[in-house]
């Protein structure tokens, strides 16, 4: 009776970890949650009656004009040159996968992607049908590999800017040469681009897609890690001949997205407020991440090897001789402890010993505590 | 390069009457826009700091569990036994019509849809590869069509309650035959029901899927068309073997729904501010269909017929001599004049002559200057 794709969609074993994440008590490094304090407080007070009033009734599809234009123009700061009309309004950058999912997957579409990669993204592109092609990203990313790969793909997906889960970073050099061979191929480059704001030592390299000359192409924000998640608000920006079919996508899909939302970015944006915002907030970040670099060195050390990431939320840690990922989440989750195995964002399915640790929703002391017990029952699980 | 779903999605001619609808100057029975005076005033002083800060971090993807139960319990009231853990949180009821797609529909599977039906559904089931069967529904249902179609589809989509665009709405008898109908072959019954509460005359029957027994059925209703569209808020209620799934592919879409208006519709339905709002909206579109149904009997009477709805938006004009509603709809648009033209709805693409009216939107005053420009060109239609 159900459609066959739905027996591609992927166990709850995630939604089942952060459900137990949240319960009092329990130390989570699993999720990927902002900081509480870091979070946008709304001022209701400043939204002006009347544009509360129009908001209410329908809004078109492609989102309210001046938002597309205030993102057109921080586009353009960022080095991603666009017009408005090139900018699809988003319910948060999820939506944006989704879309470009029915835009260009079928059953047996072979689909590039880096290995871990973004875990929702590679359920999405299953759910399609998609036949997934992975290159490795573990220290760093291997252009061999995506060069051999890059011929035989629709589509590639890469997270250049500080990847969930790897927290690796594309130089100007690869990001060229990435662009180069979708270029050379004719692949479609889809550029998931959340985590560019959350640059904690230098400003992240300008965007990928920036550097494609005749690739079809794809690139997507949010505004869920700069300012808040709850207001499910992210943006598409495409190629001129893309962008229509994205349009009517997202209308078959929810005819537009939340007036409110997109009222209140707008504002902050229009006023300038979204530098200031971040100013406040990259040095809680960055206090949790040299926390838990720190902690990770103190207690982890003899049993794994990780990178500082220089952005982003996580760090992707290595373990020695820990070979089921599994195992040892269920074993830290009985201890009031939430990781996630890094199992879940391969592709193929291989465990190879790594965990993700998200960094910036728990406070230092309780990153230290957690930390401490992960070292605890990493070098248990050892001795079994 | 691009998936062959997107030579399906339809064109744009119905986002072209729109756009042409929303100058000024234009009088519009185009869309199915709520009246402006109906819309919910948002206090956002009623907000507490509190919540709206707890509202901007991430959430769970059914949506928030008070909004759930709060639904849970209204449905109750209307004749649908459900619990909140069968209740999903959508971004508009547009939102359920993707999600059902997705779980239900793949390439050749047999849909049944009324005819004409919401035409955004029939471009979601399209998308999808949906092989379209209809039934008949001028003035009425034809129950032995229906049972004639009914064996030989998984999937049937129906909207018994004021339809969107024929005004139609199914009896009680009507009801519980097309859920035996359903039982009987154990066809899914997808029950669409955003006009419910836009009842003028009489309430509507209890929802169909309550008198379901065995068959899998998913139900779903809006906040659109009772408080506000800008909102993007809607639900679906799903038998407990289909919910899960559901939810999957809800995470899968777009993590979950704006926590904004979610508080916002939970503080009004716990407060019980709904059925007040009603009480002051319902009198205004109740003297808008009436004065287009005035209109319609004073001007075009020697060229149409029609039935005057019990509920929702529209009325679905049968044209006694114009064979060709596009042309009919062009000739308006340049006389600054907007319909839809009954053929967007029919899943067979043949024009009977139908036009859609949206009485909704447009004042008294604009409703009888609209109408009687309608009657004129309809009137020199009819020469040529």
């Amino acid at each position: 009776m159900l459609a066959k794709r739905i027996e591609r969609l992927t166990s709850s074993l995630v939604r089942d970890i952060l459900a137990v994440a949240q319960r009092p008590g329990v130390i989570s490094f699993a999720g990927g949650l902002p900081a509480d304090e870091a979070l946008l407080q709304v001022d209701v007070n400043a939204l002006s009656p009347d544009v509360l009033s129009d908001a209410m009734q329908y809004g078109p599809t492609e989102g309210e004009r001046a938002l597309r234009e205030q993102v057109a123009r921080r586009m353009a700061t960022i080095g991603l040159q666009c017009s408005a009309d090139q900018v699809l309004i988003l319910n948060g950058s999820q939506q944006g996968i989704d879309l470009v999912s029915k835009l260009m997957i079928e059953e047996g579409t072979p689909v590039l992607v880096e290995e871990p990669a973004y875990l929702a993204a590679l359920q999405s592109f299953k759910l399609f049908g998609a036949d997934l092609r992975t290159v490795p990203l573990q220290q760093g990313v291997d252009i061999d590999a995506l060069a051999a790969v890059m011929p035989s793909v629709n589509l590639a997906y890469l997270t250049p800017t500080f990847q969930n889960p790897s927290g690796y970073c594309y130089s100007e050099e690869e990001r060229k040469s990435v662009a180069e061979l979708a270029d050379t191929h004719g692949v479609c480059l889809f550029e998931d681009d959340p985590y560019r704001e959350l640059a904690y030592d230098t400003p992240a390299p300008v965007p990928m897609v920036s550097f494609v000359q005749s690739a079809p192409w794809i690139y997507q924000g949010s505004f869920s890690k700069t300012l808040a998640p709850g207001l499910r608000l992210g943006f598409l920006i495409a190629h001129p001949d893309l962008i229509p079919h994205l349009i009517r996508l997202k209308q078959a899909a929810d005819l537009h997205s939340n007036r409110l939302s997109q009222l209140i970015v707008r504002q902050i944006l229009e006023g300038g407020e979204l530098e200031p915002h971040l100013a406040k907030s990259l040095p809680i970040y960055r206090e949790r991440r040299d926390a838990m670099a720190a902690a990770l060195q103190r207690h982890l050390a003899p049993y794994a090897s990780w990178q500082v990431p220089a952005g982003g939320l996580f760090f992707w840690v290595k373990l020695n001789a820990v070979n089921d990922t599994l195992a040892l989440m269920r074993q830290c989750l009985s201890n009031e402890l939430a990781i996630m195995p890094g199992v879940a964002f391969m592709a193929g399915g291989r465990d190879e010993g790594y965990i993700r640790l998200n960094f910036s929703h728990a406070k230092p002391e309780l990153i230290e505590r957690g930390i401490a017990k992960l070292a605890q029952l990493v070098s248990e699980q050892q001795k079994v």
